[in-house]
């Protein structure tokens, strides 16, 4: 070990148990794709990796929208975090959620106790925004976990299945109809998908019901789709969703929902018992920065190194992190390729400073590689910095990157076998009404 | 149609909403094996088949286990009813659970409403049986059910997180120990699947923890393991145990269990937080059938032609229903071949009868074609009706028979493909802990 204790600001004790190792301890907060990608190259004999997550494998969110449509198992979409590091000396992995940062004690404190930090780099991410409507967020369902995603399957089949039995027009209308919020590559995704349960799957299921009596509206608050995207591939994913026979609100908003029925900001009152809630994100902040580095979105101002404005040691990456310069006045895009960019860099900035090969954090420049959308069967939109497309091959491009982009070769297997039976069969294999036992045993049987 | 309705019983009024089709009705409680196997052979045109389940899907019990241990997912062994019986005109499936029987009106009352029946076939198997334990019952895991397997997955993935934090050597020893009551095939493949985990999976995904400090227990209450196979069977089950490295504790049984301390009935103490219960099982009764019908184990005492003793309409198969005769004193073994094959006769009877082609009812015969059971890698047991034999082969024959077993071709590729990952990688994709959202959505970040 060439680190002198003294200059690295070694931890100190801690309540949790985690090797003392007598070398710089890295807690990273979130197991998304930053957190992954940093500790991945940060992984060194003479550093010690600590990661927390709520959840004991990481979620790859771009295709939790197909575990929610019953496409996808959600083992398909999950990777189990111990699992990407296994044998990986050095490296951490504990399950729980960290509630405060003590940057004046270097340590943070979590659900399962506290642990002291050399470095500390905050890649948890966003959750969903509700814009403080505290009513809506009881009664909507989101789409950022894959609990979440499990809950939204449960809840369609199911009030599908509820949809047989009432005899009431209004009652039965309001459990096949579905109102989707947001306009962006989620809402659009899920709108889509929902198109395809509609048109393929379903009828097949219950020959009893009517599924042309199905409504699936998208609700987009300004005046076009996909606002992260091109013009072209906005007007397009609309048409496409047009021919789905989704009904796209634009320039409007969700004025109230009391769990059955939607009011829009144009008046329009819309029956339904699912409002899938892709709305916005927010940063999922934790408490004891200063207040002082917290921007809008609930996001944490970073130099261009991701440290966090005000602090010697304390990183934010990713989602969360706001890198404002002349360039991007409202910091990066919130999408995985940023995240795993500055995952990487900041990687090599801290082992360079660690293992004292140089003292200088090399500044951040994100390479935008372009970005996509699909749209149900056969279609997507695709804009690359020098081409954008729509339609049948986009969407084999679509299905292609996300497929290479998942980790683990097992869930790529999983996947492709998944899409390739979808396809063909019009089947949906994993339309399971799956609750909980929860443990209640007497009423077993 | 040929039926004159006073001479079929053609059902009244009925408060679900099932299309009055002016054909016999028949009611099939239960969609195991063998409610599946009567409805597919049931089918025609001039019947209406209803079937009720408590689940949207068919759950195939004999490789729950792996479920639970993290070796497939969910969806490998569940295949959703309305699938199985897609396009199948007169065909109608309700999800909800039948409460009540009421055989003066021939109707049953439902969790979804009442509903009349011309012939009721009750096929709803087994529950968990704790011997009236209720203190047991709220703490044990059993291993009937597709949720119940899922929450045994989570628990002990979560127990092996917590075994992490815990400085106490007590406190850590209960979490990473595991006691599976009961040594038929159920009990035996845990106890095996458990070993496996202990030896291949386990101590990659946790070099912070001796895994060689992990007891599995088996409480088996007779002097044998696989009592329902022969004694070579039970003896080599034993001796592949005993290799695993699992405790095998023959004619002991559970004295007490406060959810840490397990009590046996020798005296011996053993801490753990896990008790998987795969002692026994009892009917899953149905209230309304005269007290003169139930025999030993909550059964349903039917004749040979698998009609309820004391009512003209009503049937019973599979698990519930003993055939009591000379030859079975006790009925038939509770398996799923057994129900299987009265459903398919069964079907045959009732369609001749309905049809008018033959009134008289032939009765049933079981053709045992064997059984098996394996126990961990490469290992398992078969007793065919002319040879017994143990070992690779045994397993690969096992693997072969449960793999063409399953329900869908599309359930066959997922279970192959995952066994030959499990396999060759040691690895355990679905080891995910997931619990359920629950809508707590505040605190969901």
């Amino acid at each position: 070990m060439n680190n002198e204790p003294d200059d690295l600001l070694i931890h100190g004790e801690s309540s949790i148990s985690i090797p003392e190792l007598n070398r710089p301890r890295v807690v990273i907060i979130g197991g998304g794709f930053g957190g992954i990608e940093l500790a991945k190259n940060l992984i060194h004999k003479d550093i010690q990796v600590v990661m927390f997550d709520r959840y004991n494998y990481h979620t790859f969110q771009p295709l939790l929208y197909q575990v929610a449509t019953a496409g996808l198992d959600p083992s398909a979409i999950a990777g189990p975090l111990r699992k990407i590091f296994e044998g990986k000396k050095g490296f951490f992995f504990r399950l729980g959620r960290v509630k405060n940062i003590n940057p004046e004690k270097n340590t943070i404190e979590t659900s399962i106790g506290d642990l002291s930090y050399d470095f500390l780099v905050i890649a948890c991410g966003t959750k969903t925004n509700y814009f403080g409507n505290d009513k809506l967020a009881q009664l909507v369902f989101p789409m950022k976990q894959l609990p979440q995603a499990l809950d939204l399957r449960t809840h369609i089949l199911q009030n599908i299945e509820k949809a047989l039995l009432v005899k009431d027009r209004d009652e039965q209308q309001s459990l096949i109809d579905f109102v989707v919020v947001g306009g962006g590559p989620t809402g659009v995704e899920v709108a889509g998908a929902l198109g395809e349960l509609k048109l393929h799957v379903l009828p097949n299921d219950h020959p009893e019901l009517d599924f042309r009596q199905m409504d699936i509206h998208l609700i987009e608050g300004t005046g076009r789709l996909l606002n992260g995207m091109s013009e072209q591939a906005g007007a397009k994913a609309y048409d496409y969703l047009k021919d789905f026979g989704v009904n796209v609100w634009l320039n409007t908003t969700v004025k109230d929902y009391d769990g059955r029925e939607v009011t829009l900001s144009n008046g329009k009152k819309i029956l339904s018992r699912t409002v899938v809630w892709a709305a916005g994100v927010t940063g999922s902040l934790i408490d004891g920065l200063s207040k002082d580095c917290i921007v809008r979105g609930n996001r944490i101002k970073v130099d261009e190194s991701n440290k966090v404005v005000g602090y010697e040691n304390i990183f934010a990456l990713g989602d969360i992190a706001a890198m404002i310069s002349d360039e991007t006045p409202n910091g990066h895009p919130q999408v995985a390729p940023v995240a795993m960019q500055q995952g990487h860099l900041l990687a090599k900035n801290l082992r360079n400073l660690i293992l004292k090969r140089k003292k200088e954090f090399k500044g951040f420049k994100y390479h935008d590689k372009g970005s996509m959308a699909t749209v149900g069967r056969n279609r997507a939109v695709v804009d690359l910095p020098f081409i954008k497309f729509q339609g049948f091959f986009a969407w084999f491009v679509w299905l292609f990157v996300h497929l290479m982009s998942i980790v683990g070769f097992r869930n790529r297997i999983m996947i492709l076998l998944s899409w390739i039976w979808n396809y063909f069969t019009y089947d949906r294999a994993t339309r399971l009404i799956l609750k909980p036992f929860a443990r209640e045993k007497n009423t077993e049987s």
